[in-house]
C-alpha cells in the first residue's frame, strides 16, 4: 500500500502508478479529501517499497502480503474513499450498517404471471429487493436449467420481466449470472449482479462481473474456508469495483448418518467476516437449510448474529415450485421472518 | 411400542414386560393418568408384534426400528409422562420451554478461590447454573489435565469447592466426568452431569451415568451427524433417564485455508432436533467458536434459533486462566450477553 | 433411454429425435453395428415412454431418473459404441484399461527454457503426455496467474512452447482452461483440455468444452462428492463429447489440529466410480497431497486402487518453481515412480 | 527431554526423575546400552530446562511443546529403545518394517462354531492374526452390542472361544475393549487389544489399557486429524507403553451427495505419520470403505502406500452376518487379497 501525502498532486500519484506498472502489476486508487491510498495488485514479492517510499508526495509504502487487501478493514482505516463501501447503496435502498435487508423472490421465475404475483406478494410482506432465477446452475444436467438456457430471446424477455415487475412494485431487482457470455446481457437489466456460490472460485467471470461496475452479490462456496471466500472477492475488488454484498448460505454438513438439513449453515463467519472486511454481509437461509421448517428460525438467528440482511425464496405455493420446493416459504411467512427479524435486529443495535 | 389399553393393570404390564424379555430385550414403561406405554430397548427383528397385541390389557403393538425412539416426538405424543420430559428441573430452574438458562463458570477449576470470585461474578450478571470443569478432557497428555487428575482427594475437594460455591450463591452446579470410574464420585456431588464431546461415543460411560438418575448435559461430538448424536443420547435414555439436556458445541471446520473460528457452531441443528426429540436443547457459543469476539453474536443467534440455554465459559480475568484463555469472558461481558438473549427471546416467543 | 431395433432405419432414428425435440429435450444417438441407442439429455418427467415405445424401430423405452445416465456403465451395455469410450486415444497413446499413463510436466509454464528442460526429463522417465500450465487459477489474484494472464499474445506464444515440446519430445499436451473466452484459443493448439478443480462447477465452461470434441480431463472439486463429480462430468457428455478422464486430486481434509496434508486424497473413489461409469480414472498425488515426499507412496497407492494413470508435476529444481513448489517431484524421482507403479500395475491385472 | 551421559550411574537418572517429579510431572526412561534418554510427561512450561542441565550425569535438557514427543522420530533417534518399539512382536509375528501383517476375522463373534470355522478359512488364507469382536460399539442402543454385553460370564466364555480358536490354528488374537470396566477381564485373554474409533478420545480407558502393557492397536477416530490422533495415541504412551499399533479406518466422508463409501480412507495418512513416528502403521479397508466390492482395490493401494498390515473383516458366508454383512469377504477373497499385497510389498521394499 501507498499512502500518499496530504496534498500529493495527481502528478505525483500518476509517478507512482507508472512505477508499480513497472514491476508488471496494477494500481488501485482510492482518493479521499484528506488523503489518496494506492493499492497494489498482484505479486509484490519483487517490490522495492524502500524505493517507491522516496517518490515525491509519498507518505509511506508498505508491503501487505495478505490474499485479501482492498477489501479489508486495514485498507479502510486508511482510506476514507474505502470506508464508504461498507454501505452499498441499491436506489433507495442501503445494504449495510442499518436496518436489514431482505431480497426475497422466487427460486427460478417461471412465467410473467409467477413472477409478478410473487412480487406483489413479498412487496406487501416488506421485503426490499426482487430476486428470481434466470440462469439456474443445476447438479445435474438433466434437470431444468432455468429459462435463460432455452436461448438468448428467452433469456432477454425473462429480464424484462424482472424489471418490469421491480418498477411495478417498486423494488430493485437481482439476478445470478452464469457464464461469461451472459453478462453484458444480465448487467444491462439488473440492478445487483449474482454470483452463485459454484461459480465463486470462477475467475474470470468474477473479473469480468468486476468490470461492470454494478453491485454483487457474492455467495460462499459450500467448500470453501473464510479466508478462500475473501481471497476470491478480492478477485471482483481488483478490478476496482467495490460494491461487494458477501452472502453466507451454508457449507458441507460434516457427520455420519442422515443429513437434516442440506448445508450446515456457519452463521459465526459473520461476526468473524465483519473483523476482516468492510463489506457488508448476509445470509441465505433459504439453501443454508433446504428445509420450509427452518427458514424462520435460521433467519431470525443469521439477523441475531449480525447479517445485514436476508435472501429468502418465497413463492405462493410452495409446492408446485420447479426448483427447489422444499425451501420456500409463502409471502404470509415472509412477512412473520421480516418483522420479528427487524424486532430482533433492534435489541441488538 | 407397546401402547396399553386405559385401565390396563399392573399385572398385565408386567405380563407384557416378561414376554419382551424372552426376547433378551430390556422394556421402557412409561406409566401416564390415562395409559401407559412401554419401549422395547434392544433388537426389535426377531419380535412377534402380532402376537404381543393380543395380550390382554393391549391396545396396540408397533415395531419401530429408529435408532432413537426413547427420546422421540413420536413417544411423548403416545407417552403422558414422557411429555413431561421436554422440561427438566434442576433445583429450582426449569430447562426447557419458558425463559432461556444460562450456565456459566470457569473451564477449569483452579482454586477455590478463582471458583468462588467467578460464581459471584455470574450470579450478578444473571446466570442460572454454575459450571467448573475438575476432570478436563484434553488432547494432549501434556496439558493440564484437571484438579481432578492429581488424585482421588483432589478431586473430592475440587467438587466440594463447586457444591459451597452453588450453595453459597444460590445455583445448582454442573461438571465433567471423563470416565467411568469417576461417576459414583462426581454424581455424589453435583446437580447435573456433563458429558462432554470427546465422550459422547462412550457407550458403557453413558450406561453407567444413565443409571445415576440425575440430569445430563450431554454435548455433540465435532464429528457426530444429528442422527448419530441422538442415537447416543438413546443410551442414556435406554437406562430410563430422560433427564437429559442435548447441547451443540460446534462441528469440525470444513474449507481450505486458515481457518477463522475453532469449530463451526451448528445452530440449524437447534430447530432440526426440535423437530424430532422433545429433550431440551442449549448451546455452547464459547467452544462452538473459540473465540470472545465471537460469543456476543453468537449468543444471541443461538437464542434467536430456539436454544434453551446457553452455557458460556467466564474468567474475571480471561488472560490468566490456564484452559481455554481464548474463549472466555469477563462477568460483565455475561451480563451484556444474557441481558439481549433475553431480549431476543420475548421477540420469538 | 430408446433402445432402437436391429436393423432400424435412419429415418425411424430421425423420427425418434423428433419427438424427443418435441418435450424440450435434446438427443444423444449411439449408433452401434447391431443397435442404436438414443439417450435424452434433460428432464424427462413430462416425456411420454409408452407413447414412444410405439414408434417404428423403437424396440424399448425406458426412462433413467439419474443424474448421470450418458457416462453409465448402464448406457455401455446397451450401446456397443459407448463402450468404446472406455479407451480413450490421445495420438498414440491409450488411457483406460491398458498400460498406466502418466502426464507430467511443470505446474506453471515459466519460459520456454523452462518447459523444454523439464520436458525432456520427464521423456526420459518414462512419461506419455506433457502437461505445463499456462492460465493458472489461484486462491489470490496477488499470486502469480500464469503466462496466459498477460495477454493473448502470450498465451499464443506459451501454447505454442508446449506444442513443440510435445511435437520434439513426441508426447501429446496438455494444459488447463479457465475460462470461456479462452476455449477456442486453448483448443486451436492442444491435444487434450484440462478442467480443473475449481472450474469443475462451471457449467457453461463444461458446455463449451464438451462442444470443441477433443479429450477433456475432467478433475473432481475438492468439495464435490462423487455424484455431484458425475453429474458435471455429465454437462461435457451431454454436448455428445464422450471423451472424458476423470481425474481424482484430493478432497477437503477432515479434522482437527494441524493439517499435513493439502488435501485427502480419496482413492477409494477410484474403484467405486468405475463401478459406475466406464470413462478412464486417473489421480493427481502432487494436488493431492501437496507434499513431495508423498507422491511415490501415494502414486503406488492410487495405480493399486486401479487408477489408469497419474499426473504428476515436475521440476529440475522444485525450490525454484513459482508456483506449488512444495509438491514438485524431479524427473529422476519421477521415472522411480514410473517404474514401480508399472510394476505395481502388473501385480493387480 | 533429558540426555543423559554415557556411563551415567542409576543414581544420577533417579536424581533427574526426583527433579522432574518436583514439578509434577512424570518421568519416560528409556534406557540404552550406550545412553539413557528421560521423557517428561505433563505440562512441562514451569520446567528450567537450564537448571536441570547442570545436574551431574546429564549431557543435554531440552523443552519439546509438541503433544507427541514420547510416539515420536526425534525421541527415537536419541534413544536406542525406543527406536525398537518400530517393530512390534506379537508371539512369533513382528508388525512393522517387514513384511505385511493379516489380521482377519469376523466383525462381531456370534457362535463358538461361526468362530472357529472363519478362524481356519482365514488361517488358510494366510492370515496372521485372529480378530472377533466380543463388546461392539454400536451407533443405536437397539442394535447388537455382541455377545460380551450379555454379562460377565457371557464376555468370559467368548474370550475363551477366541484364545481356543487362537491356540487351535496358531494366531495370536485381537479383540476391542469398550469401556474401563472391561479392561481387566480383556487383559487377561487376548494377545493384542483393541481401542476402537469411537473409543479414541476416551483419555481414561487409553490410561487404562496403557498400564496393561499389551500390544495395543489403537484406530483412528473418523473425525479427528492426524495430529489429534498422535496425540491421543501419546496417552497410551504415557504410561509407559509404546507397543502401539496404529491404524487407518477412514474418516468422515465430504461432499454433496449419495456417499457412496462409508468412509473415506486417508491413505496418505500413512506416510504422513511414518514421518511423524515410529509407530507401525496399518489400515482397515473393512470399515473403511464399507463395501464388499472395495475391500481388494483398498486393501492393495494401503499396502502400496506403505501400510504394515491389515485388518479385514471375514465370514464364510456374508450375508449372513449380523454386525456389518456389507463389507465381509470370503476366506477365498481374502487369500487373493493377500497374495497379491505380498507381491504388491515386494515392488516397494
Amino acid at each position: 500500500m501507498i499512502i500518499m501525502e496530504t496534498g500529493a498532486t495527481q502528478e505525483q500519484i500518476d509517478r507512482v502508478i507508472a512505477e508499480i506498472k513497472k514491476y508488471g502489476l496494477r494500481a488501485d486508487v482510492s482518493k479521499g479529501e484528506f488523503r489518496s491510498v494506492i493499492g497494489l495488485v498482484g505479486d509484490e514479492r519483487q517490490v522495492d517499497f524502500a524505493r517507491l517510499a522516496t517518490l515525491p508526495g509519498v507518505k509511506e509504502a508498505i508491503g501487505v502480503e495478505t490474499p485479501y487487501k482492498l477489501i479489508s478493514r486495514e485498507y479502510a482505516k486508511l482510506s476514507e474513499e474505502v470506508s464508504e463501501h461498507g454501505v452499498i447503496k441499491v436506489g433507495n435502498i442501503k445494504i449495510g450498517g442499518g436496518e436489514p435487508i431482505f431480497i426475497a423472490g422466487p427460486c427460478a421465475v417461471e412465467s410473467k404471471e409467477q413472477l409478478f404475483r410473487i412480487a406483489e406478494g413479498i412487496k406487501r410482506a416488506g421485503a426490499h429487493i426482487l430476486r428470481g432465477g434466470i440462469f439456474k446452475p443445476r447438479s445435474s444436467v438433466h434437470s431444468f436449467q432455468g429459462l435463460g438456457a432455452n436461448g438468448r430471446e428467452e433469456a432477454r424477455e425473462a429480464l424484462e420481466w424482472l424489471c418490469e415487475a421491480g418498477r411495478k412494485f417498486e423494488m430493485p431487482v437481482i439476478t445470478e449470472v452464469r457464464g461469461e457470455t451472459h453478462v453484458d446481457l444480465v448487467a444491462e437489466y439488473v440492478d445487483v449482479i449474482q454470483i452463485g456460490a459454484r461459480n465463486m472460485y470462477d475467475q474470470d467471470l468474477l473479473a469480468s462481473v468486476g468490470k461492470k461496475g454494478k453491485p454483487i452479490l457474492f455467495k460462499r462456496h459450500f467448500g470453501a474456508g473464510i479466508e478462500e471466500f475473501l481471497s476470491f472477492a478480492e478477485y471482483i475488488a481488483a478490478e476496482g469495483n467495490r460494491h461487494i454484498i458477501l452472502c453466507e448460505r451454508g457449507i458441507i454438513p460434516v457427520g455420519k448418518g442422515k443429513s437434516y438439513t442440506r448445508y450446515t449453515l456457519d452463521l459465526a463467519a459473520i461476526p468473524a467476516m465483519q473483523k476482516e472486511t468492510y463489506l457488508p454481509i448476509i445470509a441465505d437461509p433459504s439453501h443454508g437449510t433446504g428445509r420450509r421448517d427452518l427458514i424462520f428460525s435460521m433467519s431470525c438467528a443469521a439477523i441475531a448474529a449480525g447479517a445485514s440482511g436476508l435472501m429468502i425464496e418465497v413463492h405462493y405455493n410452495p409446492e408446485e415450485a420447479i426448483v427447489d420446493a422444499k425451501q420456500m416459504i409463502t409471502p404470509d411467512e415472509l412477512k412473520v421472518v421480516i418483522d420479528t427479524c427487524q424486532r430482533i435486529h433492534r435489541q441488538i443495535s
